[in-house]
């Protein structure tokens, strides 16, 4: 395959997750407008779509039908997207801006918000599950596995809930560190994982590429915290210097600027590690794990 | 297969899916636990277990596993409790009460209520992939695909965005039938269908079968409706005369109560002859089907 640079991955994998949502959610013409027109505000043109760039890098080692890639990344970034509307709600954390727009509740109202963040979780695993996404059912099968248990109680989900424990006590690193595995870490280890089963990579062969995603969502996470204190709330289109506001500990309240950027420094080495078996095919996962450090949204 | 009546059934189901969701949602010792709680008041000990009753009754046609059967029951019925939650918060249905207790933002929080229903969600589809619901990959495949349609906006989800509409304008018959049938319907309809597939059925020897559901679903709808209007409180476990202080058209505002009574009883008759094919192997389904008229709750 020939090498293909992040910024021209970031464009096509943007470019491909947007055409194939606007064709998924096309708007009916009944009285379910307003829930489709609220699935579409949210999912289509913004995001940085890291992670259906993981689930393209990862494909990349090995040979994987870009229809393919291009489906199972669209499920997982509905699963994101949900989880983004439901996270800004006024009983969840309460923002008005996401991804420089109003968020769904604002653009629409609460329960529209609720429905259409219910919808795209379910579309995710209709995505996936459908013979479209890929002809092996054992496949499909295991990509709705991998995706439910990163979205629920022991992933995402139970991540957020934590979140929100988080403002009435005091956590110490170790349940930081818990906390933001799940919260962000299990959706990203999840798309590498989608990769590596469109890849029919056996599961004793996933180890460096677990490693990898593991330390990556670790970084992508303390290089958030640090944004959100150090960050431009234009280009990074949401509300910043939230966490300090909450009394929420973070990676930063916890380690220090200093410590802090020296970890995800470290993180990001580590990530590139886990790759060591890969040659010049992993080069866009190893540039993605540089990016986390530099990005500024 | 020996015959079993309603009420065998009903409670053979209730006890079964209050087991497997008891050992599935066990509290973890750490910040998620009213998160876990939350989920648990709300999927335990409570309703008519209509859906995985439909799962066990159609499965009877065939020869398959009980715990196949439980595990894909189990799995509708977490959508539907999730569905409950989520249509019980104050930015929607507005309800205090549920299945006779507080509903899960009274007794818990608004955020412990959209992120319990988001758990059980994602839960219900990693039940169905695990390989202990089927070793048939295909069949976990296809289970999903059948869940995840009727509970998205072309089902469930998009009936109730569409019943949030019904405050704000007038439907007629035709357009509250399409409502119903998405939002209570196509949960039934996957009960059934679900049993079909774990029965290796043939989608086109499933022509009765769906015609059954579809029936059934609808007849369900109007007995809800002639419920919410002549049912005790207590008994319902929720609050009634909900849709005409909403200014909602329902069945019965639409037919009146005679027409309405008239109507579910013979889409009871339809959904029997439906079953016409099949021996005494179907007694339970058509229990089931009159079973709808009589129902208190």
């Amino acid at each position: 395959m020939a090498p293909l640079s992040l910024a021209e991955a970031l464009a096509e994998v943007s470019l491909d997750i947007d055409t194939r949502l606007d064709s998924l959610i096309s708007v009916p013409d009944d009285a379910r407008a307003p829930l489709y027109r609220a699935m579409r505000h949210a999912a289509i043109g913004g995001g940085k779509r890291l992670r259906p760039l993981l689930v393209m890098a990862t494909a990349r080692l090995f040979a994987v039908d870009r229809d393919c890639v291009g489906r199972a990344g669209m499920a997982i970034e509905c699963v994101h997207v949900y989880s983004l509307i439901h996270d800004d709600l006024p009983a969840m954390d309460n923002d008005d801006m996401r991804r420089g727009k109003p968020t769904v509740h604002k653009a629409f109202d609460e329960a529209t918000a609720i429905l259409a963040g219910d919808c795209l979780h379910a579309l995710a695993f209709e995505i996936l599950s459908d013979p479209a996404t890929h002809a092996d059912p054992f496949v499909r099968s295991e990509l709705v596995l991998d995706l439910a248990r990163a979205a629920g109680p022991a992933g995402m989900a139970g991540g957020q809930a934590m979140d929100l424990e988080a403002e009435k006590c005091t956590f110490d690193l170790p349940t930081v560190t818990r906390l933001q595995a799940m919260k962000t870490g299990a959706l990203i280890a999840c798309s590498v994982e989608a990769g590596a089963i469109l890849g029919k990579l056996p599961p004793e062969g996933r180890t460096g590429l677990r490693g990898y995603a593991r330390d990556l969502g670790l970084a992508f996470q303390i290089a958030d915290d640090i944004l959100d204190v150090e960050g431009d709330e234009a280009a990074v289109g949401k509300k910043l210097h939230k966490d300090a506001g909450a009394g929420k500990e973070t990676f930063l309240s916890l380690l220090g600027l200093p410590r802090a950027r020296e970890q995800a420094r470290m993180l990001v080495d580590q990530a590139i590690a886990h790759l060591k078996p890969y040659g010049a095919e992993a080069d866009l996962l190893r540039e993605i794990a540089r990016f986390t450090l530099e990005r500024d949204r």
